[in-house]
């Protein structure tokens, strides 16, 4: 398997860190987004939605977006429960992540760090971070009561969510009022084969 | 069952379409989202992240996400293809929905029909519309070598993709340049069990 991508993004992160953890033999192609190595012919044949991460199963057959490739990954082993019920609630927390959270965490991030917190983005910024916060709030709601997202264990519903939380505060994000996301991100980073977003 | 929801919404549509076309019984609970519906401490209490659908599985236990809703329902039928890769293929398209398609097609149509157009949102309704043809192209480069997203079959990724593209006109979009695209609504439209958004 060969994984396109870049590990400054958190969406790649999460497919790195789960492979690792899965201790999946695969190639790691680095794609330079920020100078538009997502956007030549060559990429954009292989994923027409000029995104990454992407993951080439077998030579030639590709799979895009980062949640659809963790549980690609993770089906059949312990990363994904096997209850019909909470198979479906490992997808409503990817769901939320990519709809409700990613938006506006890993946005925040981009303007602040990648895009160097420029003067005329900062009302797009505050709006970001309003709906990040909304995001937290909801997970810090969850965590209080459970241990990690879906059955009491650690699965890709917390990888997908770790991945832009655990930098939040890049992005400008103050998590020290969220004392359960906090202890859930020390859950998630003892784990057995962890690997840092820099490694 | 219970569908908290509002046909309105093209999110609630995709989950009354397949429950329909898989003769389920449920019940039908109106949330009047714009009187803020969702937002009342009892709807909080049912899904925390206040937003609509929202299927009551069992009394008390609630799922929230329109995508994991149709995974959940659809698993174990032919509405979900069993083989591993293509059941990746469907979430692919579902991801893509929520992050590429739905937060610009859908709001588009939300500027435009629920809001009244106003003048202080343009600019933000023309970027809407830019993003959401950049969807409608990689959805028309696919149609034009399948006759449905995922494995030459009618599956839940055409449910999730058709709910917000049938009714794209009324977000400003033109699909006129889009053959392959009509194609395929009709062949969505021409499925046994149709439901309109407007039943």
């Amino acid at each position: 398997m060969k994984l396109y991508g870049d590990l400054k993004s958190g969406n790649c992160y999460k497919v790195a860190l789960l492979l690792k953890q899965m201790r999946a033999a695969h190639e790691f192609v680095k794609v330079d987004i920020m100078n538009g190595g997502s956007r030549t012919d060559d990429f954009l044949s292989k994923n027409p939605n000029g995104k990454i991460p992407l993951l080439e199963i077998s030579p030639g057959q590709y799979l895009p977006e980062s949640n659809a490739i963790l549980w690609y990954l993770a089906d059949g082993s312990a990363f994904l429960p096997e209850d019909k019920l909470q198979r479906a609630q490992v997808l409503q927390w990817l769901f939320f992540e990519q709809y409700s959270h990613e938006p506006y965490i890993a946005t925040a991030r981009y303007i602040k760090v990648y895009l160097g917190n420029p003067a005329d983005r900062q009302a797009d910024l505050q709006q970001k971070q309003k709906r990040g916060y909304e995001a937290l709030d909801v997970m810090e709601k969850h965590l209080a009561a459970n241990k990690f997202f879906v059955g009491s264990r650690y699965s890709i519903a917390d990888i997908g969510l770790y991945a832009y939380t655990h930098v939040a505060h890049e992005g400008g994000f103050d998590l020290a009022p969220y004392p359960y996301i906090n202890a859930w991100l020390a859950r998630v980073k003892a784990q057995p084969e962890y690997l840092t977003m820099t490694a």
